[in-house]
């Protein structure tokens, strides 16, 4: 083993020891340490300062472009954004420990799941130091112990966050940061299934890629959002001109924005005038199929890469269908199984859509925007998962956690 | 591509296509065609024989031991057991299109968490050649997509079982028997993650080391059952023995068996001699720690390696501990987190252990050997889980469902 293996062997072993403590601890415990938690990172606002400027320099040194060096920034408000954000995680229910089912068979014995802690969770992720704290608590929180892995532009802003973490009386190891940030830490920490539950990598596909590659235990995927929209013939066209302008522009780089309009051809001829210039007005760059653009001849072309692009950026491609068949299809061959939206006034189409789109959320009449841990009202996301195993869209507090069985009986043996 | 990646990744696509048809299936139009499945195995009975002859000659020629043998033969009678279990599969409830949970939020919209099938799953396992049947049918009933690949002792048989099964109805590719049986075939199924949606391999720890070394998408692991039996200082002895000798002897080559029992020191010179004379009576060889020893002095020493191994057979290690703590430490810590008992009397001791225990199946006062997806009352069961993500435990129907998220507005946007 090299010493970047050992070291982060050592940090697993200590991760699972730290994980059975957590497990003991109870809710009102953990939600003290936690509102320590957020005390220690506001007391330590100069140190991350401090260390977050080095990490501003070395990016700026190093080329980074000015929306990399924004996401790195820390600023007093940052960072009590990130206090805050602690706080309301201390209030949030704990799912660990909920009675999930309970029956009695004929023997008599009594059988319980119970929601327990993972156990161990690692966290691999990009430039934001935002997430060493984001997600280290709400593992917390949920009882698990964390390894996390940052990057390097990060990593002095990431190192200080972890040393306020730890100053506010956690079992010690139960959240460490590998000091590391080369690429064979990353496969030092997927190779170790023995130490490790799950991962989580946060960040482009690149990494998750790398990490799903590389790992041996459960990786949990926030892959893209090709979201798509489709205005069926008998949907309420003003709503679908609000609903698509909403999903495409309300907040256009992440992964609920609309990146797909699919219209049906009955109604294309009066839609596509009013949601071209509604788009247009708030800067939205149209691309269409050849159908589209008999309609509307002053886009470009929607090639086939297109159907398949996130692109995270006010543009949008948009085709003509004829039937809500044909939609599914699209959405099912094209997207990423994320968000699906059918506008109709029609209920037999609605349901009709929503059981056959093979997405983690599936709407009706509303924004793509609304698949959020936060506006589902789960209090808290870790993500929104691309994955169809454990969890599957938003991941609140209840995605962190696994069960257990607890049986109790009076000597009962099989015959 | 090689031929054998291209005829695994066209079965992919295949199985993707039959999936989304599987998916709209009634629980009535499932039941009615694994009706049929079972009459069309029990219809192919001479065809199944004469399948198993070639594979029997085959085994008996590569000098297969006769517990290998044994294992791969069919007979009338399990063939009719095969086409039983499918019959009974067609009578549990289908999980699919359960409300998991439904709430409004304070905007209007409603969230329906409902259970859909997975998608598509590929077994990969070894000799016995009913697990075509049994495993194709849990994913059938599920709404799943199966690609199935056996090993090559009993591939004649697989190939029959799996032919008879083609005729009952199912849409097209709904279960596919992958024809090859050499490794490239492993990694190719293993390496499409667009097309698989999880592996579930059964079989010897070797088998599953190789799919989840190989795999990009989620594994669903069986692993070993290292399974312990702790006698609390406060036991029914009479009840500690006669749960140990139920979970060491009613059958001792299945992952739910004992392998391991620990004995608090206080209890010890009067509960060994009871219990190894009942072992002893059932043909167990004991092992022992060195105080074990100095109690029954004519036993073997268990070693290091003891603790960790999953005998599979009448031979049990046996530790003297002089705690709950120090029991619960060598659980966790020798264990394979599937299933281990507390005997006590003494109610606060044993929540205490169910609490502290990392494993899928923690019991008090109960025999090992109901860890198991009949005695939970599931109706099925495609395996145990040692895994904490999505199935933990006893895997039955439910575990063979994902869920989305179906979202209904009446023109929401976010502001």
């Amino acid at each position: 083993m090299s010493t970047i293996q050992e070291t982060i062997h050592q940090m697993g072993r200590q991760a699972r020891a730290a994980a059975y403590q957590l497990a003991q601890l109870s809710s009102e415990e953990k939600n003290t340490i936690l509102r320590a938690m957020a005390a220690a990172i506001r007391e330590a606002t100069p140190e991350l300062l401090e260390a977050n400027a080095k990490d501003l320099a070395a990016g700026t040194e190093k080329g980074l472009s000015s929306a990399m060096l924004d996401r790195l920034k820390l600023d007093e408000k940052r960072i009590e954004a990130m206090a805050e954000g602690i706080d309301q995680v201390a209030t949030l229910p704990d799912p660990v420990g909920q009675v999930m089912e309970k029956w009695t068979r004929p023997n008599g014995i009594e059988i319980e799941q119970i929601r327990v802690p993972i156990g161990t969770i690692g966290i691999i992720y990009e430039s934001r130091p935002n997430v060493t704290a984001d997600a280290a608590v709400l593992c917390f929180k949920t009882g698990n112990a964390t390894i996390l892995r940052g990057g390097s532009e990060a990593i002095h802003s990431n190192v200080a966050i972890a040393a306020a973490l730890a100053k506010a009386g956690a079992p010690e190891h139960a959240i460490q940061l590998i000091p590391f940030t080369d690429r064979e830490s990353v496969a030092a920490l997927a190779g170790m299934d023995q130490w490790l539950d799950l991962i989580i990598p946060r960040g482009g596909k690149g990494l998750i890629e790398t990490v799903v590659s590389l790992a041996r235990m459960p990786v949990i995927k926030h892959y893209d959002g090709i979201c798509h929209l489709y205005v069926d013939h008998a949907a309420d066209l003003d709503m679908a001109v609000s609903l698509t302008v909403n999903s495409k522009t309300q907040k256009c780089g992440v992964c609920n924005a609309l990146e797909t309009l699919l219209i049906h051809r009955d109604i294309a001829e009066t839609f596509l005038p009013n949601v071209a210039a509604a788009l247009e007005e708030k800067g939205v760059t149209l691309k269409g199929c050849d159908e589209t653009r008999h309609h509307l001849t002053n886009i470009a072309p929607a090639t086939e890469e297109d159907w398949s692009t996130e692109y995270l950026d006010l543009i949008l491609s948009i085709k003509i269908v004829g039937s809500l068949e044909e939609a599914v299809a699209h959405i099912n061959h094209y997207g990423s199984h994320h968000t699906d939206v059918i506008v109709t006034t029609d209920h037999t189409a609605a349901e009709q859509f929503l059981r056959s789109v093979d997405s983690a959320c599936v709407f009706h009449n509303v924004s793509t925007r609304f698949a959020d841990g936060g506006e589902f009202g789960f209090g808290a996301e870790i993500g929104i998962s691309t994955d169809k195993l454990h969890a599957r869209g938003p991941m609140g507090l209840r995605e962190l956690t696994s069960y257990q069985y607890r049986v109790r009986g009076n000597g009962q043996v099989r015959g």
